[in-house]
């Protein structure tokens, strides 16, 4: 068993230090490796089966709410970008230019689309024509390039993967309706599938996406306390219609802009699904996204009868189920703490006194609790216990939210707490930027948003300046 | 109808201008529109949900035969490419070269990916150990850039989709039988799916990859009876592991290189599905995978009931199979039109009179055979077509590759050939590249393949040179 401890010794406790953890948990789960080039990491066969599962699901809703798929190029040209002023100011520090094609120097330099709200507003203005043609709800699944200075797996990425949904509409009122939709179709994946609480709410102006009118947000909290913004939704009027010259024939033979919506989530939200429910041996995943949702461990893999039993059950289980039979020579001690490191819900064990009693042993990641199982209700246990699981993440991860958001009224409250522990903090707020600007400074704290259904009874002072408050804001140290 | 009928003759003939013929139909069918960048197209809701049906079929037979999904960075650093010695001579000519991240010039120029196994080798460098690893069976989709001077949709952008598949075994012959595997895959899901039959053979030293001993080929014939080069798959022995110092420690105690293989598959597939069943009325897509498979439209849709037997219908057959009701106010004659031109393979036609007597009318897209059909065979008549239309689509495509493949031995013989018509042509060859040089330039034809099960009875001379032949070769004109 020495070799099984050093196994899992060798993550860095979680509470220790949470960042050197997550990055043990990423690597030793086999999700990333790192790439020769700084900020881009690769995507392992276990990280991409989890994308492969959020995008399944999310794309399935994407479709059901009568949305379809595109594909827009890579690049960008300089000019393109540049249409829409606040939006190039936004991204344009930061984008990776192509210069040369082959050996010839490009007479426009292109850039690796950072976000593609260009390319499609160049693309509508090519075939949008009338009324009659809208609305157009499209989605891309791709990858984008963003120069950053300091990256991390998943968090942090010179290119990450996402999927960006752009659509025009008729009115201002239909793509509001957008916005609010895909919001709320965020929040019921993150918290139904992902078992993640999250808060829906507006940006501060000073927030906001580059370019949007409105940016609506999903944030989650992190086990360490700090924010993870985990979706977004933007309306952008007719702004970049008119920047791209977007025009129709509407109703009353006129020519009108047709008004915008986008929305995106990436696999920052994989980051967030670690943070939210790994513990000191690794990950846990989700049952519903989780790429193996039941390992099948044989004991004592040589005797007569086991291993067979134990391809039964699994094939008994995989018409239900992602399982995994791991039958490798390596000892059943080190394969326990392998799929625990995996953050595999649940583990099936299988031996010959077992299969002698007509039992298995069912071992839950999350509590680690045994449940010695009667092969005739093995699926029934196996469905209440994934379902279980997934509810004690959700419950375990609210209680963890509960437990560090705080309702505070002065600045003293605000820096003391901010001081002693990350969490949540909720004050009213002026609206002024520079009270957001002086929050950052004295406590450290951004602005994650103005919660849904919490600004309709605003009665006091902004903590800052004291002047009359006009929203409550969720302050948060932030990833 | 005089709209109607000026809607289709606004494509080309196919066989007045083959090329403006495809560009019209890609176009009007609304698969593509071209982009803002030259020689970068985008893919339009129809094409993508084209593409999406091939992934689909292509992803479900890889993971079946044990591979795994990853992704690897779009970027690769110069020193990185360079590492194998034919790669960067065959790709470093046109690739597009990142230099400047922000504002800020790279160190080390990045190219975008025009093919990863310069990738794949640096991860396995990193992470592979030991033969209990192997083999590694990785693929991943994403798109490539390649710096095309001239650039048509699908056959040639300097962006593309596809798929690249990369593993490493412990011994040739494992990746030689991979590769195999692979072609083998490729040719079923083509001929069975796509429904174009192809040709299976091995490339000529000078059209083989840059980079490996041996390239595989699937080679189809278009309508106009150019071939089309719709998949490949590569042995590189452990050439690339050489170069990047991939090795692990094998079952004899020692360091070994693993034997490595590649291959893909992409977008060109579509081009060869245009051109293989299209027609003068637009598209014809092979059932499998047509974004629609059957559409319906309501005749007479503002008289009673015929809107809710058309939603019936509908709601019937979309339990089996992709189906679109179109009841919008264009007329049913320009709906005809509409889908016939996208190709879908079955449209069936409901209205009062076929309401009272029980029956709708199938009109299948490839012969416009029109069949009335008691409404409670429909099920039935509906898979009955379908493959049918499945069948003729593939007899059609066969009997133009069989019409135009001849099989020659003198010179004169083969550049009167080639004059005469463009197709196949089959002939002895020495082996010498000079030979295949002098075959393009006299009759413009370039080697295709070199069929298999077509070499062990080599008895003559080379057409060309007149010495003794080693090989059996399939020449055409190519895309």
């Amino acid at each position: 068993m020495a070799k099984d401890k050093k196994f899992v010794t060798e993550i860095t406790s979680r509470d220790e230090d949470f960042a050197q953890w997550f990055t043990d948990v990423v690597v030793k789960a086999e999700l990333v490796d790192y790439s020769t080039v700084q900020g881009f990491y690769i995507m392992r066969p276990y990280g991409w089966a989890l994308w492969e599962n959020i995008q399944k699901s999310l794309d399935s809703k994407f479709k059901a709410t009568g949305h379809e798929n595109v594909a827009m190029p890579m690049l960008i040209p300089e000019s393109l970008l540049q249409k829409e002023k606040d939006h190039v100011e936004g991204f344009a520090p930061e984008v990776a230019w192509v210069t040369f094609g082959g050996k010839k120097e490009l007479e426009e330099r292109l850039c690796v689309r950072p976000t593609s709200e260009t390319l499609f507003c160049d693309h509508w203005a090519h075939v949008l024509q009338t009324y009659r043609q809208l609305p157009m709800k499209y989605n891309q699944w791709c990858s984008v390039v963003r120069w950053e200075k300091t990256t991390r797996p998943f968090l942090r990425g010179r290119e990450f993967f996402w999927q960006e949904g752009h659509t025009i509409h008729e009115t201002a009122e239909e793509a509001i309706a957008e916005t609010h939709q895909m919001l709320n179709i965020y929040a019921d994946f993150v918290e139904k599938e992902l078992m993640i609480p999250v808060i829906k709410g507006q940006k501060t102006e000073s927030e906001k996406f580059a370019g949007a009118e409105a940016t609506y947000t999903i944030e989650a909290m992190m086990h360490d306390g700090k924010a993870l913004q985990s979706g977004t939704s933007h309306y952008f009027g007719d702004g970049f219609a008119r920047a791209f010259d977007v025009t129709f024939a509407d109703r009353n033979n006129g020519i009108s802009y047709p008004h915008q919506t986008s929305w995106g989530m990436s696999t920052r939200i994989i980051g967030a699904l670690i943070m939210s429910h790994g513990d000191d041996s690794g990950l846990i995943m989700p049952p519903a996204v989780a790429p193996i949702q039941i390992v099948v461990i044989p004991v004592a893999q040589h005797k007569e009868g086991v291993l067979e039993k134990a391809n039964e059950l699994k094939a008994q289980l995989e018409k239900l189920y992602r399982v995994k039979l791991d039958d490798s020579d390596n000892s059943p001690g080190w394969k326990f703490n392998q799929y625990e490191m995996k953050g595999v819900p649940l583990r099936l064990e299988i031996g010959p006194k077992d299969i002698e009693n007509g039992q298995c042993v069912l071992v839950r990641r999350d509590t680690r609790e045994k449940t010695f199982v009667k092969l005739e209700n093995l699926e029934a246990e196996v469905e209440r216990l994934l379902k279980d699981i997934a509810e004690n993440l959700y419950a375990t991860a609210k209680a963890n939210l509960d437990a560090r958001t705080e309702t505070l009224s002065t600045m003293e409250e605000i820096v003391a707490s901010s001081k002693a522990k990350d969490g949540f903090i909720k004050s009213l707020w002026c609206g002024d930027e520079a009270c957001e600007d002086a929050m950052k400074e004295q406590a450290g704290l951004s602005s994650r948003c103005m919660p849904f259904g919490e600004q309709d009874d605003i009665d006091g002072v902004c903590p800052v300046c004291g002047k009359k408050a006009k929203h409550r804001v969720i302050w948060a140290k932030a990833y």
